[in-house]
C-alpha cells in the first residue's frame, strides 16, 4: 500500500459512512430491502470504488474500466449508493429504490449501465467474474475484475467451479472479496467467523488468499494492493465483518436479514449513530483513477462463408455446428467458445483447433461454463458455450439469469433426445426445448441438417440476446441447397401440394421421420405437408396458420422431446388464434437404452407412428 | 486392515481381473460403452464388494445393507459385473448390455434393484450419498455408504456442496473413493495425477483424506479400514489409477474414452492379456458379510389432521405448507425436510421446530439439497426439500435425474411469480411450472389457499414418485371449507352457472384475480366459470373439456408464470382433443421490481386484464 492510499483512510471512512446512511435511507423509504448486508460491506466498497478501481464514473461501460460484480446482489442499495457517491446517479434518486418506475431494482440488473450481469441468485458472481477476466485477455486490456461475495453464498458449488477454472487459467486480474459477516438468511453460516478455514479452501483451490478485518480500511487497501501485485493466480480477500455494522441494534444480530429500519424513532437512532461516525478529513480527497484506454478497430460482423456441404451429404448437426463456429471465429474475433470436457462430442474442438486463444475449457463444470460466458458476453464477446443438451440443465439458474440480463450468450446443446441411443436417459435431453422456451427472450433454434445449422450459427451470433441451439447426435442428410436462407423466427415448408390433408411439423431428427412418412403416405395417395420448424422461439405463427388452414386444420407435431414445452406446445400456442389444435407425438415416458431407430419407434415418434397418426385423423 | 483381509488379496486380484474381462466383453458385444473407465476402478470395486461391504447379495434393497453409489455412472459395466460376481445376476446376462430388452442400461438406473439413484450425470453421486448416509441415522442403521467417483467429475460444484454438507453433518458413515485416472473425456484432467492437491481440497472441506495406489489391493483395503474407524467426519480415498489398466494398448492412453474394443484380434489380445493376470489363489475365498438387520415397525401413512383454517382467513400458501409438513411429520417419521437457508421464508422452519432430528440444513446449496433428498427417498424416507421456486432451477439436473429414477422426492418452491413484488426478477420463479411439467412423471401441484395446500401436502407425500408444489409469497384468503377434498390430478370449479360464457382457468394467486373478474363481470351481467387448476400434472382433462364445452369453447388461462410451459400450455394440451383452443394471459417479458399488485397489473394478469380478455371474445 502506498503512503498515498493510507492517507485516504479518513476520507474513505466518511464515504463508507455515507454509503451506510444511503443504504439505510433507501431501504427505509422503500419499506423493504437489505440494509444489514450493505453495512457489513461499506468499507470494502468504499475502498474499491474510491481508492483501488480505475474507471470512468461518467462512462460505466468503458471497455478498459475495472469491473465490479456485486455477487451478493441483495446489497444492491450499497452499489447504488457507491455510484451516487461517484456522481453517476443523483443521490436523491436513491430513494426510488425498488419502485416500479425506477431502475434501482431490488437486486441489480443491467437496466443500469454499471451492472454487467444481473445478480441476486447467489453464487453466480464469481463465475461471471471469470468470464469478465477472460475477456480482458481477449481484448488486450489491463482492466481488473473485482467480485464482492457474501460468505453464505460460498456454499454454492458454482463458486468452487469458478475457483477451479480461475486457477487453471491463472486469472491474476481477478480478485474476489468475501464479506464474511457470518450470518446467513435464517441463521449463522456454517463457518461463522472461522476465516482461516475459509482461506484454506481457497488456497487448496490454487488461489492467493488473504484474511483482513473488513472494517479496517488500511488492511483492505493493503490487501487490494497485494492482490494487484500477485501474478499467476487469482486472489481472494476474506474480510471479517459484522452484519449491520455501524448501527448498534443491528450489529451482528440475527433477525435483521432483509429487514429495513422502520421510519421514525428507529431510523432516527440509526442515522444519529451513523452520523456520529464521521471523522475529520485530514488527508487528501480521493480521486478516481481513469482507465488506460486502448484503441481498437471497430468490431464487424463476419460470416461462416459459403457452405461446403452438398445435398445428400450425411453430416451430424453437432459436427456442422462445430465447423460453423470455427469458421465464424475466423471472421469475427468476438466469437469465443467454451467447453465442459465434451469438445470431441459437441465438435467445439474444431473451434479450439483454429482459435485456441479464444477457446476456454472449464472441464466438467457447466455452471461456470455458462456463467463465464455471461461475463464474456457482458463485455462484448459473443460466446458459444456448448455441452450435451442434457447437461445444460445443470446451468439452468445461470441461463435464467442470462435471460434476466438479456445477455448475448449463444448456448448450444448436442445429443438431444432418444436418438442418441444406447447411453440411456441420463444423457438424453428431453426437456431442453421446454427449459429454454420458458425464458421469453431466449431464441430457440433446432436445425435438422448441416446447411441450416451453419446458417443458423451465423444468425444466432448476431441475434441480439440469448440464443439456444439444439443439435443432434446422428448423422442426417443435407436437404438444403447453398441458396437457402434461414432466419431466427423462420421455418421451412419442405413438402407441399394442393392436395395436402395434414400438416406435419417436425424438428431435427423427426424432420426425416416426417419425410419418410410423407413418402409412405404418398404411395397410398395421401399427401401431407411437412414443416421443418427450425426456429421454435420466435415462431413463424403466420406460416403455421396458413399451413393449418390449407390442410383442413389438421396439424400433427412430432418431436424427440417430452410432450410438455416443446414443438407441440409451441405450435399449439402459435395457431390457437386460428382455432386450430394440434395432435402431438412426443416421448411421453422416461426412456431407456437401445439403438436410435429402436428408440424412435418405441417412443412413438418414428415415420410409422406419423403415418398412423395421419391415418387416424380420417 | 486385519490379517484376514490381507489374505484375501489373491482372490480379490482375480475378481478384479474377472470384472475387467466382463466389462470388456459386454462393451465389445454392445459395440459401445466405457471399458477403459471400468478397468481403472476394478480393484476398488473388487475390494468394496468382496471384502469391505456388508450386504445381502440376494436382497440388494435390504434396509441395513451397506450402500454403493456409482457416481461415475459410465462405468456401469463394472457395476453389473460386480453384481454378477456376487451372484445376483447371471454372468451371461452381462452380454445384453445396452440392449432395448435389457435393464443393463448404458448408465445405471433403478430399474435394477441394486441401483438406488440413476447416475450418468456426473457429480451427483456424492450428493445422493449424503442423503443415504443421513437416512442411516434416521432409521438407526449402522449401514455405511460408499460413493465411487471419477476425478474429472470433482470439477462439478455439486461435489463441493456435498463435501461441505457431509462435513457439517459429521457423516462418518460416508466414504467416497475417487478413481483418479487423470483422463477426462476429451483430454487430461486439470489436476492429472497430483493427488496431494486433490487431497488438500478434501481436507480443507473438513474431510479425512487418504491417498492410495488404486491398483494395490492392500492399500485399498487398509484405507477402507481406516475410513471405517474414522469418527466425526467423512473420508475420501483418492486412488491413483490408470485408465484402461490391464490392457497394454489402452493403459493411460487418450482416445479410449467411451470406446469399446473391437471384436476380433483386438479383443482377443485384450482378453489374452487380462487372463494372464490371474494369480494362484493361496488365501481364503472371500465371503460377503451380511448386514446387521434391525427390526423396525412397519411404516404407516399419516395425515395432516383436521384443518385449523376457517373460510376467509388470510394465510400464505407457503406458511400453510410449512405447517402441513410439520404436522404430517408428527404422524409419519419417514417425512423429512431439507432447507437451503431460507427456512424462515418457506416456513420449513415449522418442521424444524417440531422435528429437528429430521430437518437437514444444506445452507445455500440447492444441488445437494435436492441430491440428498434423492438419496433419502431412495432409502425409504419421504423428503420435502424446499427453497424459493426460482432457486430450484439451480438443481434442475438433479430434478431431471430424480425423474429418471422416479424417486419419491417432494419438491416445494415458494415465492413464485411476480406476486413476490419488490425483490425483482432474480427472485421470481416464472419458469418453474414449465421446468417441472417437462418431466413427464413429476406431479405438479399449485394450491391457492391454505386448506388446499395442507390437503395437497398429504396427497403429495403418498403419491408414488416425484412431486412439485408451487407456493406463493402473499397471503391469500381461505376459500375452501374443511370438507373439501383434493387429488393429484384434480381441479375445482369454484364459480359456475348455466349462463357462463367463458371458462377462466387460474392457479395460485391468479385464482383470486379470476374471482375478482368474475364479480366485476357479474355486475355487468356477464357470467364466467372459474377453475382453480391446483393440479397441472396430471391434469383433469375430462373436467376441463366439460367446462370448455359448456362455455362455448371459450377458455382463458391466467398465470403468474411465463407463457411457455405453464397453465396455458397444460390446459391447451388437455382440451385439444375437443378441438378447443386457449387464450393465454401470462407474464410475457422479463419483469422488474414493484409492488405485487402493480406487477400483476403491469404484466397483464390482474382482474382488469381478465375482464378485458373476456370482453374481447365478444
Amino acid at each position: 500500500m502506498s503512503v498515498h492510499t493510507t492517507a485516504l483512510v479518513p476520507a474513505l471512512t466518511n464515504i463508507a459512512t455515507r454509503l451506510r446512511i444511503d443504504s439505510v435511507l433507501s431501504t427505509s423509504e422503500s419499506g423493504n430491502g437489505h440494509p444489514s448486508t450493505c453495512c457489513s460491506a461499506a468499507e470494502i466498497v468504499a475502498a474499491l470504488f474510491f481508492a483501488e478501481m480505475r474507471y470512468d464514473p461518467r462512462d460505466p461501460q468503458h471497455p478498459d474500466s475495472d469491473r465490479f460484480v456485486l455477487s451478493k446482489g441483495h446489497a444492491a442499495p450499497l452499489l447504488y449508493a457507491a455510484w451516487a457517491e461517484a456522481g453517476f446517479i443523483k443521490r436523491e434518486h436513491l430513494l426510488t429504490l425498488r419502485r416500479l418506475d425506477s431502475d434501482l431494482e431490488g437486486h441489480p440488473t443491467p437496466r443500469l449501465p454499471f451492472v454487467d450481469v444481473a445478480t441476486g441468485s447467489l453464487g453466480q458472481g464469481l463465475c461471471a467474474g471469470v468470464g469478465i477476466a477472460l475477456n480482458a485477455r481477449r481484448i488486450g486490456s489491463d482492466y481488473r475484475t473485482y467480485v464482492l461475495m457474501g460468505d453464505g453464498e460460498t456454499a454454492e458449488g458454482s463458486v468452487w467451479e469458478a475457483a477451479d477454472v480461475a486457477a487453471v487459467h491463472k486469472l491474476d486480474s481477478l480478485c474476489g472479496i468475501t464479506d464474511v459477516n457470518a450470518l446467513g438468511q435464517s441463521g449463522p453460516t456454517q463457518w461463522q467467523h472461522n476465516l482461516e478455514a475459509l482461506a484454506a479452501r481457497w488456497v487448496a483451490f490454487g488461489w492467493h488468499a488473504l484474511v483482513v478485518d473488513g472494517h479496517d480500511l488500511s488492511q483492505i487497501l493493503q490487501s487490494l494492493d497485494r492482490a494487484r501485485q500477485t501474478a499467476g493466480r487469482p486472489t481472494m480477500i476474506l474480510a471479517r465483518t459484522v452484519k449491520g455494522k455501524g448501527i448498534s441494534f443491528m450489529e451482528g444480530k440475527g433477525g435483521w436479514h432483509g429487514k429495513p429500519i422502520k421510519k421514525g424513532a428507529e431510523l432516527d437512532t440509526a442515522l444519529g449513530e451513523l452520523r456520529s461516525q464521521f471523522v475529520p478529513e485530514t488527508g487528501p480527497a480521493p480521486s478516481i483513477a481513469p482507465p488506460k484506454t486502448v484503441r481498437r478497430p471497430p468490431a464487424r460482423e463476419g460470416t461462416v462463408g459459403p457452405t461446403a456441404y452438398k445435398l445428400g451429404d450425411s453430416v451430424a448437426t453437432r459436427e456442422a455446428y462445430g465447423d460453423a463456429i470455427a469458421r465464424l471465429g475466423s471472421a469475427d474475433d468476438r466469437i469465443v467458445a467454451l467447453d465442459a470436457d465434451v469438445k470431441n462430442s459437441t465438435f467445439s474442438e474444431k473451434f479450439e483447433q483454429r482459435h485456441p486463444e479464444r477457446f476456454y475449457q472449464t472441464f466438467i463444470a457447466e455452471q461456470v461454463m455458462v456463467g463465464a460466458a455471461m461475463g464474456l458476453a457482458s463485455r462484448g464477446a459473443i460466446p458459444f458455450p456448448s455441452t450435451f443438451a442434457a447437461f445444460l440443465t445443470r446451468a439452468y439458474d445461470f441461463i435464467r439469469m442470462a435471460a434476466v440480463s438479456n445477455l448475448n450468450v449463444k448456448l448450444a446443446g448436442s445429443h438431444a433426445g432418444v436418438s442418441i441411443g444406447e447411453d440411456g436417459p441420463s444423457q438424453m435431453a428431453l426437456e431442453d426445448l421446454a427449459m429454454m422456451r420458458a425464458q421469453p427472450n431466449i431464441a430457440v433454434l433446432y436445425p435438422c441438417d448441416a446447411v441450416s445449422t451453419e446458417r443458423l450459427v451465423e444468425r444466432a451470433a448476431y441475434h441480439a440476446g440469448p440464443v439456444y441451439m439444439r443439435t443432434s447426435r446422428p448423422k442426417t442428410p443435407v436437404i438444403y441447397g447453398p441458396e437457402e436462407s434461414f432466419e431466427v423466427g423462420g421455418l421451412k415448408v419442405i413438402r407441399q401440394s394442393d392436395a395436402d390433408v395434414v400438416t406435419v411439423v417436425g424438428g431435427g431428427v423427426t424432420v426425416f421421420e416426417a419425410l419418410r412418412a410423407h413418402e409412405a403416405l404418398r404411395q397410398q395417395g395421401v399427401h401431407i405437408r411437412v414443416v421443418d420448424l427450425y426456429s421454435l422461439q420466435p415462431i413463424d405463427a403466420a406460416s403455421l396458420l396458413r399451413c393449418a388452414a390449407a390442410t383442413g386444420g389438421r396439424v400433427i407435431t412430432v418431436e424427440d422431446h417430452y410432450p410438455a414445452g416443446g414443438i407441440g406446445d409451441a405450435v399449439a400456442s402459435a395457431i390457437a388464434s386460428g382455432g386450430f389444435t394440434v395432435r402431438r407425438l412426443a416421448v411421453s415416458e422416461i426412456p431407456r437404452s437401445g439403438t436410435p431407430d429402436e428408440l424412435l419407434d418405441r417412443y412413438g415418434i418414428s415415420a410409422r407412428h406419423i403415418v398412423a397418426a395421419v391415418q387416424s385423423l380420417f
